[in-house]
């Protein structure tokens, strides 16, 4: 929820005029999105997004991220596509950090979740899986199983701040999934972070999945864990069984989930509550003081992970077994 | 730079409703403006700019601001056009806060700014000043010199915390203002926060004013005041004449000088940057903690007002007399 790269007109100028869009009518910086800059362009070729990558995105990673977007776009899926400059190159640089400029999507991010919004994301969700599978590069998900232990350690000193005993309670639970995460399951391309605010709808059609900027190579049972996560609680963290059906239903229809996905998907849906809360515990200790960006309340997820810690079975997730 | 108040689509789609722009596009907030929460919306019908009106902002000035607007673009004045909805009102609510729908205007603003755009913006004001001529509401400036010295009372106590010996030089300073203020010099309608950001260009045109929410009734003078400060100081602090040449002499080209006006011009220029010296130093004393926006340097404005006490008449801006 903010720019940090402040672009003048006239470097604005010299970068867009590589693309051919003709003259610049508009350009805004968006308040959504805390990993980068990003602004809206008005062209009178169209309307475009340009993202500054920030420090938190490494660089090496870009090509994997804007490649994808690309793949997925030319089989069909909803995403930004990057423009290609001059030069041939979608991947450039602008006040001395890499850029892109990519297509614009038409839509508005779900404020308050619907079911029919939960059907239609796991459709064009196993869609996505589906079109990844023959994406070449790959690249590892530094925020599944392995890489937990290293931010907990960073966090544990302080987390009974946040509530007292998390510390333990979090070590005993990460314990637990290292011992039983599951070694081998269906997996390709997942977005790894499908939150309400990366899919647009036209009312109730799904129009684009955006910020693909956390994907990689892992369980694609892993994506509706997150997606279970983000979705199928309500406000009060109580969680609604239908929306689960509506996303796992829709999903299933397009890839039909093997047995072991089903089995370890009440496992999963913990892990993946850790790892928001782990990534959330730790920005909400370590932002510096005045900071733009307000921190996200890791209790939400302390709540939905004790939710699964509950769970005995996939059918607690609306699906008939 | 912040969007404060989170919209829902269901609430957006409803208030949108009324103003039969057909169907919603995309809706995104701007990471511009510090006082409202702004949203770029796009729709079958067109770009507007919705605007939530947030507490810095007295609900009983909205229909001055927006009156104000409507009266100017009926002049031909480059401004934002608020639209009305069927109830055939403009100022609504939204949230539970005042709201407006206006006009998007094409166009960037100047990062760096050049002469040509110093020239462009002394005409576009001249006329702004005359169109605003025959607005019937008034609105006192509560910010002008009658305003300073409770916030000066304010920020006195810790003012040396920014530079030891500020307080008592910004006392003697405001005294000597508030003994040699001008009674009287051609008022009217002024912008009051005619700052770059509000200012838009296409190439070398300048295509509109926005943010009318310090507009007021003052000497039209003092707006040029506030321009020489914010328009003709380069990175270093160095006063730029020619910049400040070519915004008085367009200006004066489409409403001459009187004498009065020409010989208070130093006086209002140091006025201007008290003001906005105060204001600064008063965000920045009082801001809270971890706020989402990070306050001016107030002693920007310290530079600039040591600059307008040295100056000894009105040729210092450039001016042939």
């Amino acid at each position: 929820m903010a720019v940090y790269t402040e672009v003048s007109a006239e470097e604005l100028a010299c970068f867009v005029a590589d693309y051919n869009l003709g003259e610049l009518l508009s350009f805004k910086g968006i308040a959504e999105g805390v990993e980068n800059s990003n602004y809206l362009l008005q062209a009178e070729k169209g309307t475009f997004i340009l993202t500054l990558y920030e420090k938190r995105v490494a660089a090496h990673d870009l090509p994997f991220f804007l490649g994808l977007m690309e793949h997925l776009a030319a089989r069909g899926i909803h995403c930004p596509l990057p423009l290609h400059a001059a030069d041939g190159k979608a991947l450039r640089e602008l006040c001395g950090r890499p850029a892109a400029l990519i297509s614009f999507l038409e839509g508005l991010w779900p404020r308050r979740i619907q079911t029919f919004h939960c059907a239609a994301l796991g459709a064009a969700m196993a869609r996505m899986h589906l079109a990844g599978a023959d994406y070449e590069l790959r690249r590892e998900n530094a925020l599944s199983v392995g890489g937990w232990r290293p931010l907990l350690d960073a966090c544990a000193p302080r987390a009974d701040e946040i509530r007292p005993g998390l510390a333990e309670a979090l070590d005993r639970e990460l314990s637990a999934l290292e011992a039983q995460w599951p070694e081998a399951l269906p997996a390709g391309v997942i977005h790894a972070d499908l939150f309400p605010d990366n899919v647009f709808f036209r009312r109730e059609r799904l129009t684009g999945i955006i910020d693909f900027y956390f994907a990689c190579n892992d369980f694609f049972a892993y994506d509706l864990a997150i997606c279970l996560n983000a979705w199928c609680f309500e406000q009060d963290n109580a969680f609604n069984i239908t929306k689960a059906r509506m996303l796992l239903q829709a999903y299933s229809r397009e890839r039909p989930f093997s047995d072991q996905e089903l089995e370890a998907l009440p496992l999963l849906a913990r892990g993946s509550a850790l790892r928001f809360l782990l990534t959330r515990l730790y920005d909400w200790l370590h932002h510096p003081e005045g900071a733009f960006v307000k921190p996200k309340d890791p209790l939400e997820y302390w709540k939905k992970l004790q939710f699964h810690q509950g769970v005995r079975g996939p059918s607690a997730y609306g699906l008939d077994l």
